[in-house]
């Protein structure tokens, strides 16, 4: 029997190709930094396994397909504290940011409607529309910008007929940049203009350095109507494993519409819902010891990259990852080197090569992706290690 | 901004419809006895609960697309017990039995591909269906033949270019038909014949009364290429909330491929597989308990139904729900009148309409689908109702 075409279309990452190289590293006894992943290696908060605690039903039966109560008022008290006003039918509860994703993408597109993009972005955007049969049209952000937005003209440009959406992610993974607030007005009166939604993927909110004022999309407030909010708990509490997230709009035809599709899979588990709703008990220090030690991480990274010759990377200011571009011509061949051909003292490090988070072909191909989710003292070792075999590989290569 | 048409196009269910209608029963001070829903009021086995303190990971991580090894394994040790060998990369973790079967429709089926499918069947199939893109094609099962399968050639007219695969649920929902060796013979033959899949949603397989025995569609051992199992937890264990199921298939390559898909989701919640991971060492007694229970309900429920004068309804041999056909021209008539005109010593009962189940328009017009997940006193107490409520209905609209 043949399978669909959709599904033989659709990419495994990079990062599942490079991962067998990692594991026979590992089995030859050298040490892997992973500054590939965006899992954070930080403690959940203890409220969420004393929220778990809270679920003592005999019968652990199906919940609301919206999401439960508890839950939904939850985030609207967290909303609440960033200036913004949800009701209850303006929250659906998802499993995890990907299908706040995808529930959105097919509510608001039919096959081969069109999403544009700022690259590089994140690279489950890319399956998350095959799944919805999806076109992401990509404009281009540049590292030499600090992969900040470019002039209005080079976003309109790319909306057509199709276009149903821009999607954003701010703060913004692969990029760590966080838009201004001229720069999300941009994009509001796009959308407006436009007539077009406009996905603001806001699961870094938390996570804005040098005491930068974040600007939420849903702030521009003549145009709420067309803003669909996608958020999740796994980065902010890491809670990753949780998936728990969710999709929000003041669009309430949309948000009625869209449950349709929550329907479909019943409900969200009802355990994870009842430990995350007791997340907002979370005390407001962890979120600035959480900020404070990723804004050291930050630092050390930026310290490190911009001294190796012939690395372009501004200063990131959200979110834990930075997209640098390197004096290599070929990052995934170098990514792989790094597991197969080199070591230092027994040690070495594992990178995403940027190629997979751009929809251009041939964009990226120079350009690496660096998580800082290692401790500060694991972080400064990783990245003399890759200053070393950045100058040992343009040598080999020579 | 117009949503999308695909979304437009998908129905909100009977049941949502007649919800508000029973909301307002209650706030007039009438009881409803609910026959309409799927929800088991059996206990979780205490094994769940136990298992989910097997996880004591300060950081509350990601774990693999294809679902936790330990969930994997006691699968694994499960369907041995059936006589069913996997090996773990042959069974995917899934959101559900839901999820499961979406999945599988779009890895198999492009847009606008085919599933030929009995009806009645679990409406849920339609929601699923939509959003894969994939079009139901049903044939007809009748009440008068306690909806066991016609011959073959009833079943193969509906095949066409575009058919990918028959899906059966077996037990049935919403019938309650357990199908017999011969019939899943006739179902892996077509299978074969045709280079289709054959998928079986298998997850009310514990729940087969009068000792009869069960035929999984894995024991066609000739034909294991084209057959894919969708299976839960929810019913089994009485653990919907927890939201886990799987897909499974000796189809490697199709496992392979379908892994794609999981990792857009990245992953299923982490503790609810180390909760569900513990259910394999629910006592058998459970099983038998839990089985007795449902068997003494059907008994009751089929007692009842046959004593009502004009009812037809074969005694139902799996799951926990029949189909009847009434003496009566519009079930969804009836079912709000139940709800909205009618109450017995100030109670009153929900059915689900089974126009509903039915992918032929005017079909099932005449039938309701009743669940036995009340106790055996409730259970005694509904039907004489019914009774009660189909002769004044009867009467009232001669």
């Amino acid at each position: 029997m043949k399978l669909s075409n959709r599904i033989s279309a659709m990419q495994f990452s990079t990062i599942r190709k490079l991962a067998p190289f990692a594991d026979e590293a590992k089995k030859r006894g050298v040490s892997v930094y992973h500054l590939n992943i965006g899992q954070p290696d930080i403690n959940t908060p203890e409220t969420f396994m004393e929220g778990m605690k809270h679920y003592t039903d005999k019968v652990l039966k199906y919940v609301n397909s919206r999401g439960t109560d508890p839950l939904i008022e939850s985030f609207i008290k967290y909303y609440k504290e960033w200036g913004i006003d949800f009701t209850k039918d303006e929250i659906m509860i998802t499993n995890g940011g990907s299908e706040a994703i995808m529930f959105t993408l097919m509510a608001i597109c039919d096959p081969g409607d069109e999403i544009v993009v700022p690259e590089p972005f994140y690279t489950n955007y890319n399956g998350l529309a095959d799944v919805a049969s999806v076109k992401i049209v990509p404009f281009i952000t540049k590292a030499e910008e600090g992969f900040h937005l470019p002039c209005k003209e080079n976003i309109t440009s790319k909306i057509t007929n199709k276009t149903k959406a821009i999607m954003v992610s701010n703060p913004g993974n692969p990029t760590g940049v966080v838009y201004t607030k001229d720069e999300i007005r941009m994009l509001a009166n796009i959308a407006k203009e436009n007539n077009i939604f406009l996905i603001a993927d806001e699961v870094y909110r938390e996570f804005v350095y040098d005491d930068l004022k974040y600007t939420s999309a849903l702030y521009m407030t003549d145009v709420l109507d067309n803003i669909i909010l996608i958020d999740s708990i796994s980065k902010r509490y890491s809670a990753c494993g949780a998936r728990i997230g969710l999709v929000a709009s003041k669009n309430k035809e949309l948000m009625s519409e869209i449950l349709k599709l929550g329907q479909t899979r019943l409900c969200v588990p009802a355990i994870e819902q009842a430990a995350a709703a007791n997340l907002i008990n979370t005390p407001k220090s962890y979120f600035e010891d959480v900020k404070n030690e990723y804004e050291q991480r930050r630092n050390i990274l930026h310290k490190y990259l911009t001294k190796i010759p012939g690395v372009i990377c501004q200063k990131p200011t959200g979110a834990f990852y930075v997209v640098a571009k390197l004096p290599i011509d070929n990052c995934e061949d170098f990514a792989k080197w790094l597991l197969t051909d080199f070591e230092h003292n027994n040690k070495t490090i594992m990178v995403a090569p940027a190629e997979g988070f751009y929809g251009t072909k041939g964009l990226g191909v120079d350009e690496i992706r660096l998580s800082y989710c290692l401790n500060t003292t694991a972080l400064q070792d990783a990245m003399e290690i890759l200053a070393i075999a950045i100058k040992k590989y343009i040598e080999i290569k020579k």
